[in-house]
């Protein structure tokens, strides 16, 4: 996906320019990764255009490996537009995204060997809120990955403007049940499965409606809970000034894997609200950092000076 | 006019490059009731030169019928210079506006069939202190549109820049006695008027100057009153962040004018607010919305999510 | 539709940020017109979106009357991405304009007695190119447009991305039969009815696949000739330097519109020759310019001083 | 002055923003001589506001002396505005400089021995344009200079949008008479004072209408002549690709004025057709060149590699 | 030295734009005193190039001689790259200054008649660190300065990257003890000179490692603290928005010149506060003010209106 | 290195941004194949900050390997300005890249087998010019290539602002004997080797200097010619507008070598010639296309359309 915008303060109707970067839940992931110094691949559907190349682009800068990619001949960049803003005006997003060539991979399409060579399948609630091929390609992709003994990590990312909670609630109500590691912030978790109180109790509630082995829950300002069926992990947010918000649940999911790979999950929420806090001080959706600083910034906490 | 601008951080005497935007009272209230779907017109003198014809795109863009616009072939444009600033520097503004087509237009020119058929002639107090043909211009159109049984609805918007407050109060203190709505800030009130006092007591007191069936004080970051001789309204202002501030006063006269319109005050105060709130959140005077825009958020208020 | 596009060095693989513009040849035509004085509609489907009040308020901006716009709640924006090349690379263009609410609006949604308030009703071969209902729609108009006795324009303007010139060739054939006036470049009267030869004997040849009481042919740099059944109309091109070419036919067509209009078909020519090449010394598809710089440029022909 | 403008391409009524750079004859010549090494001063009226230190930061970058300014309180900034286009338009200014301080400085207010501390003094045509006080100032200086044996360097350049031809021929052909050096292009030779035929010749006429001792007229691409009473010098102009043009011939005055004080006229000539290059081809009217880039150009003539 | 930096949000490393602008900690002083009408020089080296004479064009735009300068024909200009950033990164510094004209300037080089034509000379820590040229340099500056009776301020500056704290200790602490007035920051004084407490304590404490009659400590956003001897004067921070950090010492320490030049060291320190809020609320090292506008902020207090 | 520009008709010493983009001959050849689908390495040094990131995230976005670069901490980027500029102006560059990671690389840092896992190295003669151990690395890389059966591939490349003439004929003609291939310019064999005459007789003459299966001579706009021990290669360049020229000479390199890999000479000098105009065409130095592009660009000339 590409995501076009317009700053705070500058209205899209009357707009004479947009910003163009790189978006996708499951490509921000992957490049923060990469950064991270972890072999990473995407695989997706891209058209095989400019605009398909320029997404990929930027996933190959991170160190993202694109052997897998689906190059659509004919198809359309998904796209989507974000009026950044203040309140009272909430920042805005349009997306553009049906039909796109994302929208219309199949699974027939996929190199399966590809993206199961791998330690970990990471897939988010956006794919299957596309299309039905989309929704019977991350089924089999899970299904797929457990048989190969992959390990799955899901991140429910609910989408209201794709489908309705009802729709989105039936779906991933029941995918998640396959997966070893769910993410899924406190708002989607009361609206798509009505788990509402505490998050501390809620992420518990949560953990019950699948076969996870950790279970993350992002709690917005007040930062994330995890659950690992032992212990209840808690990581309050850190301050920042927030510059572009699309992008920090991704950047948290791949702190926290960071950490489930490196077999710390502590260090992995450590990670994970240090990354989400860097994405919210930086244009785009994708974090640029470096492990280096990922570890200094994660130790001290940084003082402007 | 047009607005002529250097962002926060830059210093207009070592700017390479000036933002030009529209701006002016009367054409920022009429832009603004056009893009809530009212039917309205401006009626001013501009220079029929590519300057002029800026000016006019935006009010035409906006739905603003243009028809009574005296084209001035010779004349110059009234600018101003903004220097936007955080303290401990004020924001500065430089006025240009001396010999403009504006400053020199005349009642003998003024298409009057045309600006009084309407319900409303919205004037401001920045008008008269042009210059002297400005103000039999602003005395004349009050009389007529009286005789036409046109409202009239006025803001005193004192600017220091153009015209001592004895000058001011004396031409202004004249103009309100015959005018149907009246808009001033407490500011203004004080400097021209010597009304002092808290808000509610201020609002009764200017009411009293005046015939006007709605006096409305705006108090700052406190919002807005206003009395239509029976009922005391009050309205908080919206929560929001600066990032322009010049017109958000105009764009209360357009949210309470709204209201008014509809025959609803209360609801005019909301519109008001919010619609100020809105002015000071996007660059450039005049304020980008849409009814739509405006009912969702007077009513809810945005989270930014 | 809007145009989205890099200048000229800039490869759009590696983007940073893309220009806004309006385009649609019928509205760069709509929008010419109303610059030159001309009372004008545009009647098409937008998105009740941003994108699609971005499209609308350039053409409000121009003058152009907007009640026939059919606005679609859910649609999406036609979009089309232009890299401005030099050779050896040539300027390309990719369209995004499948499954957008023009591609999908139908002759049942159309304000026909809106649309026939006219005198002429332009159209061009890029509607029918768009969908099947789009086709049919086109076809309703100008039957319906011949029964009201307003006259129809028609440009051929082959898209060879959204069709085959087989495709186009049978549709644009037969919808040509029944219009009064008649555009068509030298080399999609090649492309699409085979017709070569000189210019002066092409565009004869083409008329008589037309009722068309003038016939236009566009021969690029050459220029353009017109056959009105008695007259052989020939007018140079005039010397510019290419800034931005999308939108040159459109300015063509508009001018000799313009002079069809006021009965002067060779002052049309002339008109319309300097439009194409004010057209190209601009950015943008739509010309920005006005009656009296035309007849300024259209008498001289300015020199750089 | 300030000017205002868009680049190529953009038209000054659909401008979003301007790009702002110093201007005006006189402050041209001054700063191009500062660059070159040579003592200058520059005299005149700017208003004490961050537009008028806006100007005169420019100036005392280039290194010119500004103790003689006259700093004028309440004054507004003269100001010009370019549209720059490519032909079928030429590009447009547009001036608004009445009532500027320029215009309004009178004799009484010259620091009048500051002024005539120097060799040479430079004046130009524009100044006896904007204003009655402007023409007495004039005249003045002149006759000052003459007393104080300061050399008079005088530039005709008529500037048909502030006064008629009639009126400059009056004003201007009397005050070169008593002129030094005195400079016109051939375009203002024969509006003015009916000058016509071939350069050679029209210089020679020119010069007898003046006490000057060198008579230096530019004729356009093909370069320039001066006669010094004995010889007659002549220079093609240099290849360039034209950028910017204002500014090139007060380029071309101050290498001519390098080289007469260097006391070498040939030298000068080359300099001057050098230096008109230069601003051709950079952003400003001001040049900014050094004495060692004006002499390896001078010499060699570059080649771009 | 020329900053090239990246705005808030924009990562260096993915950066395609640089801002560039002057810094060096001697020359924002020199230029800022320059600005508030005080005669002033700045002697350094600079290469003889572009990028030299960009540094020197804004110190001359200033106001300040540059009769001192060593231009260094084939020497490199010292850079330095910012990234600002908001927390949880800190905003980064990369210095690129070694084997920089101005790190290879010697003693011998120097104009000390036109250096020492002052009553003051400024000298910063920074200089010292740059090469064993360099504090030779200082120390012969600070020996030559005291014979000829001018005197000598010394602002600490201590740098991380450029040296250690123990070397720049060692190289400091001898440095200050013969200086008329000593800057430096209470983090500075802890880390180099072990000096603890209360600033009001620690100024005394620091103040007896020198003969100056005036030590000055900024205590960040608590303000500074000054000891002359006899009193202590402390001066509260000025609130602002900070949009860049760097020069807001410098600022402080123009303000305190400015102030102990005109003999009121009180006013010296409310100056300092006020042109280091100035600073904070600029883009650039340099601030540009004029007195007036500082005699009007340091009296009253803008209020954003 | 990175390359620090101003556009066309900007002054470097008076600019207020810089454009940055990577640039470095082998590098610039090593993107370019990798864009056209070979498998490429870069190994070199970098400094292990963000402008070292900066640098190779280009060479990764372009598909190179980067696992051999020496990430050096301490050091600095090697740097370039260029100034564009039209005539009589020449397009200037500034060098800044003595003491750079580049210039201070030794032979016993590179990682050789990774190096030599390769069918050919690519060599410049920027390289020997930095340093005498960048002389040694580049002597010893030549012999291990050849010892391990790989080919190399010489670029000349005299660069006349980091050695003279006669140093660089004395190191490159010795270094360029044991080669594969040679590239040189015309001019450069002129002022190296003193080789004039024909370009045909020219580059035979080379060629008897070197091993060289193929000699490769670039002829500026009059193309390229080449001897490959039997036949004479010819090729014209394509035409086009001159947009950024630094880059072309490794465009044709790389194109020249792509057609070697494949086997086929005459068409490598197809593919060089068009990729030259593709580099001059675009801002950078890399070159960003695809081999799709390339063969639909090759084989017809495209006609701006």
């Amino acid at each position: 996906m590409l995501r076009l915008s317009v700053p705070v303060g500058v209205r899209l109707e009357t707009a004479s320019q947009l910003d163009v970067r790189p978006g996708g839940a499951e490509s921000n992931v992957a490049a923060l990764l990469a950064r991270l110094g972890r072999r990473t691949a995407w695989c997706g559907a891209l058209p095989d255009s400019p605009l398909g190349r320029l997404a990929a682009n930027h996933l190959r800068m991170a160190g993202v490996d694109l052997d897998g990619v689906i190059w659509d001949v004919d198809g359309r960049m998904g796209l989507y537009f974000v009026e950044f803003a203040t309140p009272p005006r909430a920042t805005q997003v349009i997306y553009d995204r049906a039909h796109s060539s994302a929208a219309q991979m199949t699974a027939a399409q996929m190199r399966w060997d590809h993206l199961l060579d791998t330690q970990l399948l990471h897939l988010t609630g956006i794919t299957p809120a596309l299309s039905a091929d989309c929704r019977n390609l991350t089924e089999e992709a899970i299904q797929r990955a457990r048989s190969a003994g992959v390990a799955v990590s899901f991140d429910v990312n609910y989408r209201a403007k794709l489908w309705s909670a009802a729709e989105a609630a039936a779906t991933l109500g029941h995918l998640i049940e396959g997966v070893d590691l769910l993410f899924c912030s406190r708002a989607d978790a009361v609206r798509l499965f009505g788990i509402d109180g505490a998050p501390a109790d809620a992420v518990r509630c949560l953990a019950e409606r699948s076969r996870a082995a950790l279970t993350v829950m992002s709690v917005g300002a007040a930062g994330v809970v995890a659950w690992d069926g032992v212990t209840l992990h808690q990581q309050p947010a850190r301050e920042t000034v927030i510059i572009d918000r699309p992008g920090a649940g991704d950047a948290l999911a791949a702190g926290v894997l960071a950490g489930w790979l490196a077999g710390d999950v502590a260090l992995g929420l450590r990670y994970g609200v240090t990354l989400a806090a860097l994405a919210l001080s930086q244009h785009g959706d994708m974090v640029v950092t470096t492990l280096a600083e990922l570890e200094q910034t994660v130790d001290g906490g940084a003082i402007l000076r």
